[in-house]
């Protein structure tokens, strides 16, 4: 397939847009901060069942990064992404340069407050406020039928679901299942910063989650299973482990003292130089346990 | 003319407005907080040159009150509205519950920098928030072609200006002029408030304001006029007087020592429990003085 079209104003992309509303086709938008793998192509063909045309972002946005953050090595491969993207069906890139998307005088934030306060928001003090207002801008850019976003990202996930809902953004938000390595590592651009020794101990992230997984799943408490999988990721070689928590999957609020709604485990932790994050769901037992 | 369509919720108005889309036809929002009065329905006539179907929104927004602000005592008649509002051209009247504005687990702000910090944003830290997040959501729901908001909230309108451009909201933003009593003060839903002396002498402001701009654009010192201006509203009964101040007429930012670009004078002072806001555009002198 060929590449995508390419257009770098707001300009452009909503004059395409516009074209494909007028012949009655659905537009969905996966946004991406670039250097693509399987894990954004899976968002991308997803993507493509919910709208007959497909729209991809590609931004690295500095408003996400902290001083001290990845924000100039992050990795870009803007040519290797549009091919790639056009094999996965995308028709039209959106690769605006920072000064299309921060004009001068830009002065506005959008701000979510509840599911984006703990976790990756303590964390990454800047981080969600970046995301919660690029990801404004882009769906209003775009104004997209659908929005794809990766479960990868569990807490953006969540609020962007939230912050649509709530600004009354007309779109839906589609989620798509984390891909995997062969070992079980989630995919990441990140993934490439790793050397060979971390890359091999960075696949115990995910077996020391789903081992969590059965545990909590098996009626475990959850304040000893955050405990053990936060031992056995230091045993491993994470380090620091910024944290490993069991919340409610709707709102991430806290859960006690075992998962008696839909919950997901999220951890975040470093190998070296390269913070990996990654989540799994976690289901309540089927039958009531005996807990007299 | 008949009264406006009423809808309550905003799937109700996005089905009106989806209709008439497919017709075609352009929609203008006044978004209103009711107690409607000549300056709300002169939004009204500006709106139907800018669309030929108008929507007005009817909600009294509880997050742009502080405590002690007077959100209990803010005259509400719908009643009168929506047939004041089918007088002036409205053909759908959005006044939803608080509800259906913020429900449960709202947790989104939507936040302005710069323009909105001084002035208003100082004396009422909880307004422009509350004003950009309530903005932001009624053009999201309506998308609207055109929005009108008059020139009595100068500062607000700046900021409204600010966000839509920041946020990529896919409206104009549409300014109408402040309409006057017969002595020049500026109408206002808060006038209802004034007992009959208060009355009389709140025309005061007006009056100073305009001897002020008269003196600004013939080169007068802005401090020593800000001050002038602040002398006579308190010899007028003004008490407290929040502010007098000569900005630029774009981003508010402080002039001096003259004015030598497009500027406005604003104002906010109060008469007994009730307080008033007032603004005028300064230009700069045509020709050159000679400061020599």
């Amino acid at each position: 397939m060929p590449d995508p079209v390419l257009v770098r104003s707001v300009a452009d992309l909503r004059a395409v847009v516009h074209v494909w509303r007028r012949e009655g086709l659905r537009v969905a938008l996966v946004p991406t901060m670039g250097a693509l793998h399987e894990g954004h192509l899976s968002l991308v063909r997803l993507a493509r069942m919910h709208g007959e045309r497909v729209v991809a972002s590609l931004f690295v946005n500095p408003k996400q990064f902290s001083a001290h953050e990845d924000l100039d090595r992050y990795p870009r491969d803007e040519a290797g992404d549009a091919a790639k993207l056009g094999q996965a069906g995308c028709d039209l890139l959106f690769a605006p340069p920072a000064s299309e998307i921060y004009p001068p005088g830009f002065a506005t934030a959008v701000t979510v407050s509840g599911v984006s306060d703990d976790l990756e928001g303590a964390m990454r003090p800047h981080f969600f406020g970046g995301v919660a207002t690029v990801v404004t801008k882009l769906l209003l850019q775009c104004l997209p039928d659908a929005a794809v976003f990766g479960e990868k990202d569990y807490q953006q996930l969540l609020m962007i679901r939230r912050l649509v809902r709530d600004l009354d953004i007309p779109v839906a938000v589609v989620a798509g299942p984390t891909v995997r390595e062969g070992d079980g590592l989630a995919m990441s651009s990140r993934n490439a910063y790793l050397s060979a020794n971390e890359r091999s101990a960075a696949t115990q992230m995910n077996v020391i989650l789903k081992r969590a997984v059965a545990d909590l799943e098996y009626g475990g408490d959850i304040a000893a299973i955050e405990r053990d999988a936060t031992m056995a990721l230091d045993e491993a070689g994470f380090n620091p482990i910024d944290y490993v928590a069991v919340r409610d999957a709707g709102d991430l609020s806290v859960l006690g003292p075992r998962v008696d709604r839909p919950a997901r485990i999220l951890a975040a932790a470093w190998l070296g130089k390269t913070r990996l994050i990654d989540n799994f769901s976690v289901l309540p037992r089927a039958v009531a346990g005996n807990d007299a």
